[in-house]
């Protein structure tokens, strides 16, 4: 019987608060035949989402996306307690870009008891932001898979500013022969070339200004490969030099990575990415470019 | 467009090699309005494996059995170089308990490139047979993560010889939302109450009756239960006499746990469950009971 409390109608689009009007709306939307799309959130919606947003819409007949600021992804001293919730203001936006289905699930209803099953991927999170933020990607990776089992979607939609956490997607999905196809779409970028990010709220207007570099940084990376340069240590070192500029960055990590083994090179050659984690003040933001040197 | 390789035919029952096929085979039945019931086995099948077939049957419209020797779940020296495979008395098994779809994969179609995908549980698998199988249940969850993705099953059929594999997927299956049921049934027994196990295969005659012991053993625990005991200390020191009459049997654990957590209990209440591993020669053996002592 459907819960009138779990539904509720905003114009054509339904915002679900449990797993089980989720379900029961995509299978209905699957009889008629229709291609669903998922673009899995935490909320604080940006530009970067709303393309993906877009190019599921373009896609298939039935978006879903869900808004769910997951802990089990947090570590401790981040910035789970302090992430934006705007949950009102995010269900204008969907309403906007046509979203069909908003699953806003509470914490209890995905983890409704201790969650004792994790899904990990190996080698692929070691390194960048694995190195700094142990247990993050077992968190991605674990409530992705639960989505993915909620919604059923034939296609989900991941950015290309979170290369690492794409490639793990992916990879879990092929491992475990999960359904669905991951498409990755290009990371949006403000007018001075800042990766569009949940946590650039946090900055003010100087420091946006600041982290302006580190697209500045991959430019140059991309620059120097184009013009043939093939040592890695020598285009880190340009890079790391743009960054030092700036007093307030405090880099994490500068890598240059195969783009398929995420291992590190030494030598330019085939699709790598480059990847850059910097602190300025309290927020931690990521940026990434894939190049292909060719072979 | 389907490969003639892919798909054999036998009477009405077919034979799937291919992940590919099975997705189509069991699409067609859904979309023909068929439940779906799932039985993963590592083949050498038993009168375990037809009585959880001839559940699945009673229960769904289309029923799949999986054959496949998860190498994933042996840990280094244990039996999956020997572990028996007689692929045609297998199919011919099928057959005749009307199985619809018989999935047969090769490793390197479940396996094709380095698995860095694992589905871990963690706490259910720590006691009992995960303390002498390390990576065992590792191996297990992930390969009927796989299974489950590409079966797509309404229900899967689990014996409740294997006691902890069935509470470690059903809890798999719940933590992750996989959109499936587990239903687990009961041991098949020989008649002079050995479980039926695709390793008794590997005993001789005498062993056999010596492996009865086990069960035997299981029982004077139950009977003790009903009497009143609730010192599972002395319970275990009971069953141990009993499997310590017989030499040739090298016991590994005795152990009374809670049915839901798998925790050792020291006081019998609730639902508890008891449960033997011992070795027989080179064959090691399980069995447990289920006894409900109130509270």
């Amino acid at each position: 019987m459907k819960s009138e409390k779990s539904v509720v109608k905003i114009y054509k689009m339904k915002v679900a608060k449990t797993i089980e009007s989720v379900r029961r709306l995509v299978k209905n939307a699957r009889n008629a035949g229709e291609k669903i799309g998922f673009v899995p959130t935490m909320g604080a919606l940006h530009t970067g989402h709303i393309s993906l947003i877009e190019t599921a819409k373009k896609k298939c007949d039935f978006v879903v996306i869900s808004i769910f600021v997951n802990p089990t992804q947090f570590g401790p001293g981040e910035d789970f307690s302090r992430y934006p919730r705007p949950i009102n203001a995010e269900v204008n936006i969907c309403k906007k870009t046509d979203v069909d289905l908003v699953f806003v699930p509470a914490v209890r209803k995905m983890y409704p008891t201790e969650n004792l099953t994790w899904v990990t991927v190996e080698k692929l999170t070691e390194p960048l932001c694995g190195r700094s933020r142990p247990g993050h990607f077992r968190g991605v990776t674990t409530v992705c898979a639960k989505l993915f089992n909620i919604v059923a979607p034939d296609v989900a939609y991941f950015g290309q500013k979170d290369a690492q956490q794409a490639i793990v997607i992916k990879r879990m999905v092929a491992d475990l022969n999960m359904p669905l196809r991951i498409v990755v779409c290009p990371t949006v970028r403000e007018p001075n070339g800042l990766a569009v990010s949940s946590r650039n709220q946090y900055l003010t207007e100087r420091q946006k200004k600041d982290a302006a570099n580190i697209y500045q940084s991959l430019q140059t990376c991309r620059n120097l490969i184009e013009a043939g340069t093939t040592d890695t240590r020598q285009i880190i070192a340009e890079m790391q030099k743009i960054l030092q500029r700036i007093p307030s960055v405090e880099i994490e990590y500068i890598s240059i990575v195969d783009a398929e083994t995420l291992e590190s090179i030494e030598k330019i050659s085939g699709k790598v990415i480059a990847a850059v984690a910097v602190r300025i003040g309290t927020t931690r933001l990521i940026d990434n470019i894939l190049v292909d040197a060719g072979t």
